[in-house]
């Protein structure tokens, strides 16, 4: 033995590998194991899942010369020491795939062993050999061999039966022997006892996120307190808002997301439509947070108390609604922090502290925090402390506003470490910024993103943003939440005030994610008016003003939003975003249709297939053929089945691929279809 | 200070960081940097570059909020500790680009330092508040202070020329001030003593192989030495073979490639034709390796001996050739290791050696070594030691057998060690396999592989092919070498004997790829004559018998040869794979030509541009119009410009981008052309 030579191998390639068994290296392990997906930065960060859902693994998987490769996903939950495992199938082009099933919040962990299963490569060998009329009696006599080792890894009954099987090899009968070798029997105890000894184990163990289901699936309402006054033109209290909470849960919402709750400042308190001056009287943004009375763990005094605040989140649990509290790390001029932590703000020459601004925009009520000070140790916990305080009175659910302006390395840490502690936490990361910065958000702990969904309007718009956003690598780690309006954006498009085209971005947003919100009652009202033409500000914003809203104000768009929402409920294909499909619509043959857009949505776990076809013209009935793409699943382009429009029960037969579809908007200006393809 | 928050911290967070500066991890460090490329595996695997060419290293690189971002590139060479640093520069959506230059053979490191720039940002923000009509004051003050800071770094010269701008900018003096904060004095003099107090550096220091220059550019030929004996019919010798190295120095080939050189076993020896016996005085297949004579370390004696060999490669370097051995890990039955080493082979019930086979098929004059032998580490360091010993008798280039029948891993050590003790060694695969175990060879070490150029024969099989080759992340690390034949190929669109279809491949693989091979005589004599119709095996092939070969047979392409070697020696953008770029060429508006195909190379560190426009149909001339890529140059479509046709000399000008071309196959197939843009 070269004992240099040895020492060299060994610290040129010597790896750590994983609970699967701590490995020395070994060059005996032949099989290669690359390219493994999901894994994130080379596995510095972790793929996302739900809660009792499914994660596909993929890998190219591939050994040296001829032999049969034989692959196992091997996976176990954080608190697990042990693995389980699960078979992968070869995929095609050497790429491997297999899937494992998560279970509560959490983190799970997967990795993969492989190894060439030499008898496998010798039955293929055989069949090969005695369909070509060769002597086969040595092969026989070495088949045997592999079956010895089996029977010394297998328990003592299916031992006994290996070694019956060895014998028969042995015998020299050669028509018996060759039909055991190739036979089932044999194949069946054969798998159970591969012979692993030199069986590679993937070098990396890889994370994976599990969130709470509504992590994955929710229709996210949110509204501003301070307009349920019981008393017109009074603030409204969280005892007054509870009385809404119904009716949200009867049109289906899933989660309500308040503006933030706290204290708001006085200094530089912005006025009605935003103007720089507020009159007396005026509530001002509550984003602007914190005064005399309070910063973020702080109720402001006209919502009520924290009691009151905790009172209104349990009932709405009781209605299987969860709260998100909106947390906005600034301050107003008047937050506690200033006097208590100046050296987390910036001062500027003149003894002020540096406001927000844009040059040359300025927004003075507004204070960042400077994430480059000196104390970002306590600052870090300080912020995350706000968390905490508010998951302890029973908030779950976080939206963070502009997470982009603040330090990225302070989300990596501080969602880790309260998903450490509170694994039922959300986040939806409220950034509407460049591609680059929305994801690298997601990767680093988001649970879900707010999208460009807003402004993305045409068939080819929506298409290739979906595109982008269902695709490796963004699909494994980065959840769109689509809003068609909040209460900072009125696209243009709804500025007619023409309802069709409310129920139509609804209905989109619906169907293409699984996560999406609206901000109500300006949304099913189809309250349209822009403070300015061309602006996507609301005139008379609520972040500026109290409103008083009529819910039953003619044209309102409750019960489309309603039906919708139980559809979602119903149909778990629309419970995910992820594997979409579009389809083409002809208008012509070989022209695709320009207003009608169709995908194609599956289930995961059951049978549940949805087809929806969305008329983007809110003004004209419009026709074409939609071809249903059977071959994705493996049927025949003439195959016969049914559809049953989900919105008027209406059911078709259906032949082969193409079929004639018309959608007349006045009515509604969608078909959701569940394919029943059996 | 909360000790405990702030020690969790650290052990989420704490990166070791590169000799760019050894960092504890700091919350401020607020720059992102990732998705650098190229990164194999996470950092694992190295790509690859020439001697003193350049490398292109791209990142996403970003901050939270507005401030301005600066990127450094840092590099040293393996040998050096000393970091140097080149300036990134945007590229757009977040991407960042900058290149460095390598020196010697060995590796080079390389990483990425990132900052928000306070004095930028602040610049920028400044000039906008000018703009828009500001009091900008105080915001002179603040600049100040950056200006301060730039001082506390700067030379003592430096330092007090940024002093007196400090003061300027806080003189009050509100023109002045302006103007030197956003002047280019007061600039330039920032940009040398930027703040990186904060900076972030990338967490990984990734390595580039640097190889001998022949890596990356040269043309092979491969002969048989059996067939160039001054008797006819007689064994050849390398003294004898010695008389042909002018030859082909002078076509301007830069490797001579010898199939393997070592004694030929006996024992099943393979006859004329692959014959299953051979008859007395037929020569074997020189890659059943080894016999009583010895075995990998021994010269076949009809040869000549080592030393006779070792002057053949000395002749060749004296003409600028290297000479390329083939190694070929695998055993005549005869091989002194089957006597010396019977553990590194499976043997069978019946005590025979197994012998290759894919069965149905045997092969039973080689024995393959098993890669799963208990002694595999003695069985790998014999196997180096191989390379090494060839390495000392002077050679620097190896074409590997069949790679990917033995283990990847055995590649992987065997390829860092030996280059690690000689850089300046070159390895090509001759794995014509699947597509995943060829880039895995690559990746692990390989300098060069075959690839299937040889079965890409249309259009638009060739462009997609190299669209493939030429894309991330398979052109960071594998470099392909384009072979119309080999021995083993004679591709049935050569059946027919067409000499034209012989220089339409010559010219493909000169032109596509940098590096390039041809079987010859074989080749330039366009030996076409298949062993049976259909097959892709020579008759009479040199690899089971002595060929005489008349190097002026009427018809060869020597000349052609010659003529395209030497405009790949005078055009440096011949002399690279990866910037490539297919244009289009209508044969009617709009109506892609079939038979034309044509493509821009340019060469990365000087003007050199070069069109190759091949007509692929070597009956007719074929005419069209080509689109000349002006963009690709930033140069309006309707330049005017020149081209030179380099095998013509003519000269033609050419108006805006599209050009009408038109190619005679009985002249020339193909034309190149220097593109002169100005």
């Amino acid at each position: 033995m070269h004992q240099q030579g040895t020492k060299k191998m060994n610290n040129a390639f010597r790896r750590t590998v994983s609970q699967c068994g701590t490995h020395e290296f070994d060059g005996r392990q032949r099989v290669v194991i690359e390219n493994v997906a999901p894994e994130l930065d080379g596995g510095k960060y972790r793929a996302k899942a739900v809660e009792g859902g499914s994660v596909v693994v993929e890998a190219d998987i591939f050994v040296d010369g001829a032999d049969t490769v034989c692959a196992e996903l091997c996976y176990r939950s954080g608190g697990s020491a042990d693995w389980k495992r699960i078979p992968m199938e070869p995929a095609g082009n050497d790429r491997w795939r297999g899937a494992f099933t998560v279970g509560l919040p959490g983190t799970f962990y997967y990795t993969i062993e492989a190894w060439a299963d030499h008898f496998l490569t010798w039955k293929k060998g055989l069949a090969r050999k005695v369909e070509a009329g060769q002597d086969v009696s040595l092969d026989l006599r070495t088949g045997a061999q592999f079956v010895d080792g089996a029977a010394s890894r297998a328990s003592k009954a299916d031992a006994a039966k290996l070694k019956k099987f060895a014998e028969v090899l042995r015998s020299g009968k050669a028509e018996k022997s060759v039909s055991t070798g190739l036979g089932p029997d044999l194949g069946h105890l054969m798998e159970r006892y591969p012979d692993k000894s030199h069986a590679s184990v993937y070098e990396k163990e890889l994370g994976v996120t599990v969130e709470q289901k509504k992590a994955g699936f929710g229709a996210w309402y949110e509204f501003f307190p301070r307009s349920w006054g019981s008393v017109p033109g009074k603030h409204g209290t969280f005892e007054e808002c509870r009385r809404l909470l119904p009716m949200i849960a009867g049109m289906g919402f899933d989660i309500v997301y308040l503006p933030p709750i706290h204290p708001i400042g006085v200094a530089k308190r912005k006025g009605k439509n935003n103007s720089l001056t507020a009159d007396p009287g005026d509530p001002g943004s509550c984003w602007a947070i914190g005064n005399g009375d309070g910063g973020h763990k702080a109720v402001h005094p006209e919502l009520g108390s924290i009691g009151e605040f905790s009172a209104f989140v349990e009932e709405a649990e009781s209605l299987g609604i969860s709260v998100a509290l909106d947390i906005a790390f600034q301050c107003s001029p008047d937050h506690p922090y200033v006097q208590e932590h100046p050296q987390w703000f910036k001062w500027r020459p003149d003894g002020t502290v540096q406001f927000a601004e844009n040059p040359p925009k300025r927004y003075e009520d507004i204070l960042p925090i400077d994430f480059e000070t000196d104390d970002w140790q306590n600052l870090w916990i300080e912020l995350k402390s706000i968390f905490l305080f508010w998951i302890e009175k029973g908030v779950k659910i976080f939206r963070v506003d502009n997470p982009h302006t603040k330090a990225f390395p302070f989300w990596e840490w501080a969602i880790a470490s309260i998903q450490d502690e509170h694994p039922d936490t959300v986040f939806l990361a409220e950034a509407f910024t460049r591609p680059k910065l929305m994801a690298r958000l997601a990767k680093t702990g988001y649970s879900q993103s707010y999208s460009y969904f807003t402004w993305r309007n045409n068939k080819h718009e929506l298409q290739e943003y979906l595109g982008e956003l269902t695709s490796a690598p963004l699909k494994y780690f980065m959840r769109p939440n689509f809003w068609p309006n909040t209460p900072d954006i009125l696209h243009e498009e709804f500025h007619s005030g023409n309802r069709t085209k409310f129920i139509i971005r609804m209905v989109l947003a619906a169907t293409l994610s699984s996560n999406y919100g609206m901000y109500g009652p300006a949304y099913e009202l189809c309250e349209h008016e822009p403070v300015a033409e061309g602006k996507e500000e609301y005139l008379h914003s609520e972040k500026y003003e109290i409103r008083q809203w009529d819910l039953d104000r003619p044209g309102n768009i409750r019960a489309e939003i309603t039906r919708i929402n139980r559809l979602r409920k119903e149909n778990p294909a629309l419970q995910q975003t992820f594997d979409i499909t579009f389809v083409h619509i002809d208008a012509s043959p070989g022209q695709e249709h320009g207003q009608l857009m169709g995908y194609v949505k599956r289930s995961p776990d059951d049978g549940n297939i949805i087809l929806t076809v969305v008329n983007l013209d809110p003004f004209c009935t419009q026709n074409g053929w939609l071809r249903f793409p059977l071959e994705l699943f493996g049927i025949s382009h003439d195959h016969r089945f049914a559809v049953e429009e989900l919105l008027t029960g209406n059911r078709y037969e259906w032949n082969g691929e193409w079929n004639y579809v018309e959608v007349n908007p006045h009515t509604m200006p969608a078909q959701i279809f569940r394919v029943l393809l059996s």
